[in-house]
């Protein structure tokens, strides 16, 4: 039987900082049923798109996207920080708060044509999945989809993702 | 048929220092059926030992760990760097080669008695591991293996998992 998933987040008031509720994941990941049906959630979505690669932003989107990529017999390429990636890297800069990140991938990471699913934890603002798309479309990569256990709906994180199509398993 | 996963790793000389090898396990990770080949072969060594728990440390530990977890019907919990965990947590410090680092385990990620499988993609001199074993085991779960896909054996890190169940794939 089906659990519900919002069972398993746990939402953390005042964190990062005031105003803001967390919602963290880590008792849905700690849940073999609850993991299982989430993964298989997104397994469905990624089934009929013909999916080749997995790509997920570190480090939560290496838990949500990594038994994906098992399930479906595909390959998993990690988008990491600076300095992570020992070859040589394409890299993406996204806007934080104050000033901005780089998200970087292997060269090598995403073959020209392959379709590739994105995945991570949580949509908010969207910044860290537009750098990872903006990465594997410069390594010639096709983003046949990006899915995520939540998406903050205030945040309006779609709106950068335009275009795309956005399974989310969980609205807050 | 069987894939020689030897043919996955990318060696690099000189990284990140004058005269290491780092052995990168990215191309490994990409590609699908070396995934799950290295994949099901942890699985078959976890598969008697009772796993109820895959706990891995950040971030290529969550990238092994996460498909065991998946195709066992059980949970993952990561051991994370300081300031990544939003809940309270447990600490362990390791040594680096100058000063310290520590790891951190939110204090309900395992239960007490649960039966623990540890995952990381390399073990080195160990001390990660050791760490990750200390949290699992302050939180009072039981560490019934570790899994690796390299083991660097001149670094003699299998010295530190003395009385522990190890498994690597591959060896250099």
């Amino acid at each position: 039987m089906a659990v519900d998933l919002h069972n398993y987040v746990a939402s953390i008031p005042d964190y990062p900082e005031k105003g803001v509720v967390f919602r963290d994941l880590s008792p849905l990941m700690a849940d073999g049923q609850a993991y299982k049906q989430a993964t298989d959630q997104i397994v469905q979505f990624a089934r009929d798109k013909g999916v080749e690669m997995i790509v997920g932003p570190e480090a939560r989107g290496f838990i949500v996207g990594c038994p994906v990529a098992y399930d479906l017999g595909v390959g998993f390429a990690p988008a990491r920080k600076k300095g992570k990636l020992p070859r040589e890297t394409v890299k993406a800069e996204y806007a934080l708060e104050y000033g901005t990140s780089e998200l970087h991938m292997h060269k090598d990471a995403v073959k020209p044509g392959q379709k590739v699913l994105i995945t991570d934890d949580l949509l908010a603002t969207g910044g860290t999945i537009k750098a990872t798309i903006d990465l594997v479309e410069s390594l010639g990569g096709i983003v046949v989809g990006c899915a995520f256990l939540i998406e903050l709906d205030a945040l309006n994180g779609r709106d950068k993702l335009e275009g795309y199509d956005v399974l989310s398993l969980m609205h807050y």
